[in-house]
């Protein structure tokens, strides 16, 4: 695929009503690009791809590097995934969520229609991620097995975040806004971003995407799920 | 594209808020593909792609043949396309638009999660199409083009119904459900399906869509537009 065109895997919504057993394999998913997030086979652990290199976090708090390497095989059961050029590129601080985001609106302007990859390198002031821990049975619900999930706050770390931000109007095929896992520099710890503030400037790139290359599975788990969108769902384990 | 993967230019919604200005052009349309339905820049008429050839039927009942011959360069601002194979085929009759779906449904089971591309070949007892005429004003919304429709009806009459079903949670991005477009065999009329049945037996041929490849408009128009889901409106003018 092109630079900044989005691949996407399953649906959100799958995802949140359980079905997390079949999928394509990790290394299927790396040739769509190479910076992306998702999750693993019976949602053990957050998955972050940077400069195409693939890494499970799991909910212990340990992480497996370079899965590409000796794990291609491995079931992926939702991930989006870019080939990422950043259109622009700035040095930012931010004290929360929320104002990243406003700053990265204020660098891409009206594009509430459209996805945004971007990435975010630096030293991180204060850092909340979490890891879901994996379904207890074969349909578990996301929500239920967030309910679980660890959480993990680091002070002063050096990292990496990847992010999608999806329009409001994929809600339920993607989370509506953004959506970031952070890995730290040293590879040992990271998960999907819920808190995070960067007193010292770190380097924010970005990219506007204009196509959305969706693959929907084919197994009876994806034919059978009910679709049907959950907001409140979706807020609590992926907001 | 592989055989029965769907492109789609544009949302269904932005259509809606009449974002009809901007496009690409029909020749890229057909790039991706030999069967499919859209508009035209202004919603001026029905699109219809059939075995690779392109025409346009409009408000005041004319046909424009052939577009992919002298009219490549025609800016769409909406289309969904493929290129078609049927895995299923299958005589029926049908004595509503329901029953056409159901029909369907049981030919292709357990396919409410994904997309559908279907056509229907033969003598039709009753039809009723509709073409819109165009916008006014370059922002005029769909549903108020939709006011001035021009409505057909026709009986025992033979034609080609191209149709796509999309799955409910793509309402707003697509048109949940069956979306169909008719062309008589003479080529002499047509528009968007609302009311249709077949007492002698027609063909019917399907096929599931797994692959769903969504291009983005990167205009001011489609930048500025507002894409709440408006249900009640694409249900009067799509349904």
């Amino acid at each position: 695929m092109a630079p900044n065109e989005l691949y996407q895997y399953s649906v959100l919504s799958a995802l949140m009503s359980g079905a997390a057993t079949s999928g394509i394999s990790l290394s299927q998913i790396l040739s769509y690009g190479n910076h992306g997030l998702g999750t693993f086979q019976r949602l053990e652990g957050e998955m972050i791809v940077l400069d195409g290199s693939a890494y499970q976090m799991k909910s212990d708090g340990s992480v497996i590097p370079n899965l590409e390497r000796d794990h291609g095989e491995q079931i992926i059961p939702f991930a989006m995934i870019t080939s990422f050029q950043p259109s622009v590129t700035e040095t930012i601080t931010f004290d929360s969520k929320q104002d990243l985001a406003d700053k990265i609106s204020a660098l891409l302007p009206k594009t509430q229609n459209h996805f945004l990859a971007f990435r975010i390198d630096g030293e991180f002031s204060q850092v909340s991620v979490r890891t879901v821990g994996g379904q207890l049975s074969p349909h578990e619900k996301l929500i239920d097995v967030g309910k679980r999930q660890a959480t993990h706050t680091f002070e002063s770390i050096r990292g990496s975040i990847i992010g999608f931000r999806s329009p409001a109007y994929f809600q339920g095929i993607s989370v509506a806004g953004d959506h970031m896992h952070l890995i730290s520099e040293d590879r040992k710890f990271g998960g999907h971003l819920q808190a995070c503030s960067a007193t010292e400037r770190v380097t924010l790139g970005a990219a506007t995407i204009h196509r959305f290359d969706l693959q929907l599975p084919e197994d009876g788990d994806f034919r059978d799920v009910d679709l049907a969108v959950d907001n409140e769902g979706i807020q609590s384990v992926e907001g």
